[in-house]
């Protein structure tokens, strides 16, 4: 019989998509950066992007502590979440509103993120796996930062500029 | 000259992408109640299923102060947030952490719908619609709270059922 799928087993293939996420959200975060038209923005993405290298390397510590090797596994929704960034990257080129969309379209994908450590925290704590649990929160704790981060400065200066047509 | 991309735009593309978003989770919400082994968590689902109606209702509302036809526009990310959902349904299908994966899919569809609405609730503000404003504000809320009642859950139980394999 095949071995049964257990917490541990989610814990592992939620690993795989969040790693397979972080790896495209450095890739996409430059993309974002040079199509911001705010300087301000422009560097919350560099910002975002550093820290996510972070992200990266925490989460390959706990492939470790796992015992397991670091690998990525398609995730569907990143796909999704950055390519509706590309849309407003193209659709808002050179527009009054491209600012407010690049970071409500980050702000989505910082959501996706939220929920995603949100759990794996819970799952490492259940799991017994107190080092993972620890790395996990202080990535969701950063996550949630630059969500609130954005949204600061969307009210502060992107939204208007967004009006001013 | 074609028309300036505002503000105005951007919050009328966004609202499209979650009129979209919502109907599509409203058709796989009884899916993921009928997966789900827990009687609590199809509990949930239906009545999230239930509030979803309502959430369409008040979009058709924002529209109408928009003076605009309620109309949808593909939304890549929830295509690929319910994507994963289906991969849960089936690969962990008759298996002890069937529960806690279907959460934490919902999960992610809750915080997509809170990323989108709690920018949609800031620009109607920006923008002067105050109705709308209070329209997406209640479904922030209502998006806000079914993502903690999820959390609660998967503590009290689905994790734990999810161990014991």
């Amino acid at each position: 019989m095949a071995e049964k799928k257990t917490l541990e087993t989610l814990f592992h293939d939620t690993l795989k998509d969040i790693y397979y996420a972080e790896r495209k959200i450095l890739k996409a975060l430059p993309k974002m950066a040079r199509g911001a038209s705010s300087s301000q923005l422009k560097a919350a993405f560099e910002k975002h992007r550093d820290q996510t290298e972070v992200h990266v390397e925490r989460l390959q510590q706990v492939f470790e502590i796992l015992g397991k090797r670091a690998q990525g596994k398609t995730c569907e929704a990143i796909e999704g979440l950055i390519a509706e960034g590309e849309e407003i990257l193209d659709g808002f080129k050179g527009q009054p509103a491209i600012d407010a969309g690049l970071a409500s379209a980050a702000q989505a994908v910082e959501h996706y993120e939220i929920a995603r450590y949100g759990t794996l925290a819970r799952w490492a704590g259940e799991l017994g796996l107190k080092d993972a649990q620890k790395l996990l929160a202080t990535t969701l704790q950063e996550e949630t930062a630059t969500d609130a981060a954005l949204t600061a400065l969307a009210e502060k200066t992107l939204n208007q500029s967004a009006m001013a047509a």
